[in-house]
């Protein structure tokens, strides 16, 4: 079969395309020429079709030069693309297939990946490069080398992503609801879903109103949750927040002397079955452990502590049966669950309504930083060709 | 039907008997005459057989005065008894029944009761006397109060028991090995069967091969745990451990430099699926949980840390998906799963052999602290009769 679309002119070469470079910490991105390699052994050029942005990018973009910075770098690793061509070996996918670059790699051969229980694949390395050979696929035009980020660099109108980072998708699910899929709101509805189990008539309280907050609540709501308590300190959030089924809305800044975890325990008689730290501050996290249900409660982590500031946990109280659960990406497999997930949005089951609040086309991207940093967009979807 | 039985004579009256009595934190017991009350509403009196020591005995007789201490007291909490008499309201059990009283109550009412997922009833009170109404059944001959330890106090020949607290076990159940299941063992080999569900071919790592440790190596066991690895800084623990299903020792001394966890990470490939902490100490539950594997592995608290040093946890690797569970009594809610267990024991399932390690008549019971505190024995059965 004769492959008629306009990219089979680009395969096997670099394409020049526009990619949006971070050239210095916390500075506007910038818009320029750059070279995209042709993918290598088991890599995949994909074309972008569109683009969110999630607080990690914002976390690695502040980021002062350190063993986790990188610059020139091109962030990004919420998208829906189109794969312009493919490398040896590759057989999953083939030119004109609809596809989500994720941060977790699936290779489905290893222990993680073969067991139930696991979805920290061990071939998940977040280089700057690529993960294989650690090598860059993008270069400005003057040659130096741009880094990659978290295997993915989705701020760019091509990137190159590993097969193992590369899940494909219906093409009747829309893009950017799609998007949506690739990593915030995955990991809150997976946290639910799949690490916590959160079942009917239970009490949940949700630390942390952000995309991934909020999609722990629209996903516990789906499974019957009675209370879902959300917890912010933007007042803005409780308007929000009952949209995607918070019942009860805590500002911890107009609870005066009482502890945050006190106000849950009314509100619940006695400790919330489930709670979620959807923040990554190790002293929330503590509040969260505190506001759990002593007998059968769970504490779910899903905020990255990017301080390191370790949690400190009182055995004492967690003896009287508290379970506490990290998981990343909400225990979701790329590869297997992502699909399901799609699939139950196009069947109406999944509501992902209310995530997108803000669109820009690709040269108004800074204005994404913006919206975000300011508080004011859950997740503002970056348009490529607009 | 008369009750023809000789305890008929005592029954509603005060019975003066030998009790073993803490009289200063840490100087031998005083056995002497004491007086003990009939037994109130819904309450028990019982004439234990037999008993043993625990490490929580040993703390709390150690421990100078202050909020959690109040002498003279009687300790003990491992015991089985027959019941003489029984207050208003107890209907579950009759005179002559064997019992077995339990330091976790059960009231079967309350929410936790109800759920098979807690085994913390709402009812649970460590005071210093009986539970209901807060006052003491023992007295001296000059007619101090006796203060209660743990809702038991069973170095006495006969005790009061709220009915709460009470277990009504087979009499064909030999009274020696279903003492052992009234605390220590019970903690270890609910931890592996019902907290963790250890299943076949997973690893284990067992932190201290105390009796507890040591009924987790067991249990293990039983569940197919393909690698047992026990860790203790007692070297005569290997023999020991071995009996029990231990398959690799630790002495943490010996690994000089390595870290325990590396070397448990070597022996499992990356971490044990499940890792228990048997001993209480902070420091040694970091050793579990990084001890733990990435992805599903589970740590499992059963110390009681009792300097209240919080446990501290990096929230990196426990979002690479691990989960720490603290529990008490190894989950096991008193009433239903005691009884399961000395089935198990009479059905030759649950192998209760090694555990005694020495016996003494009641008017040594000094010696059986001499040996827990010198690691010479695991459990040291008090007969009350010999």
């Amino acid at each position: 079969m004769e492959n008629t679309n306009q990219v089979i002119n680009t395969a096997g070469k670099p394409i020049v395309c526009k990619g949006a470079v971070c050239r210095k910490e916390g500075e506007a991105l910038v818009i320029e020429d750059i070279e995209v390699a042709p993918p290598k052994a088991w890599e995949v050029r994909v074309k972008i079709i569109c683009t969110s942005l999630c607080h990690s990018d914002v976390t690695f973009w502040k980021m002062p030069p350190g063993p986790a910075s990188a610059l020139p770098r091109i962030f990004g690793h919420e998208a829906v693309g189109v794969v312009e061509s493919v490398g040896e070996n590759v057989e999953e996918v083939k030119e004109g297939d609809t596809v989500l670059p994720v941060f977790m790699a699936n290779c489905e051969k290893c222990k993680d990946c073969k067991s139930s229980k696991s979805n920290f694949c061990a071939e998940t390395r977040w280089h700057f490069a690529m993960p294989r050979d650690g090598t860059t696929r993008f270069k400005d035009m003057k040659g130096e080398e741009i880094h990659h980020f978290l295997a993915a660099s989705t701020f760019t109108e091509y990137t190159v992503v590993d097969i193992f980072h590369l899940v494909k998708i219906s093409p009747q699910m829309p893009v950017d609801k799609a998007c949506l899929l690739s990593c915030g709101v995955t990991t809150g509805v997976g946290a639910a879903w799949k690490v916590a189990q959160v079942e009917e008539g239970s009490t949940v309280a949700v630390f942390g109103l952000g995309a991934v907050g909020l999609a722990v609540a629209r996903a516990a709501k789906l499974q019957g949750a009675s209370k879902i308590i959300g917890v912010d300190l933007n007042p803005k959030k409780e308007d929000v927040g009952k949209k995607f089924g918070v019942t009860d809305f805590i500002n911890p800044k107009e609870c005066k002397e009482k502890k945050i975890s006190e106000a849950i325990k009314e509100i619940t008689d006695g400790g919330a079955d489930y709670t979620f730290e959807c923040i990554g501050l190790a002293s929330v996290m503590q509040d969260a452990f505190e506001s759990t249900r002593e007998g059968w409660g769970r504490t779910i982590i899903l905020g990255v502590e990017s301080q390191g500031t370790p949690m400190s946990i009182n055995t004492w109280s967690m003896m009287r049966g508290i379970t506490v659960t990290g998981s990343f990406f909400g225990g979701i497999k790329p590869k297997s669950d992502i699909p399901l997930l799609a699939q139950r949005y196009m069947n109406k089951e999944l509501c992902l309504d209310g995530f997108i609040t803000h669109e820009v086309s690709f040269n108004e991207i800074n204005k994404a930083f913006e919206y975000l940093i300011n508080g004011e967009s859950l997740r503002c979807i970056i348009w490529m060709a607009k």
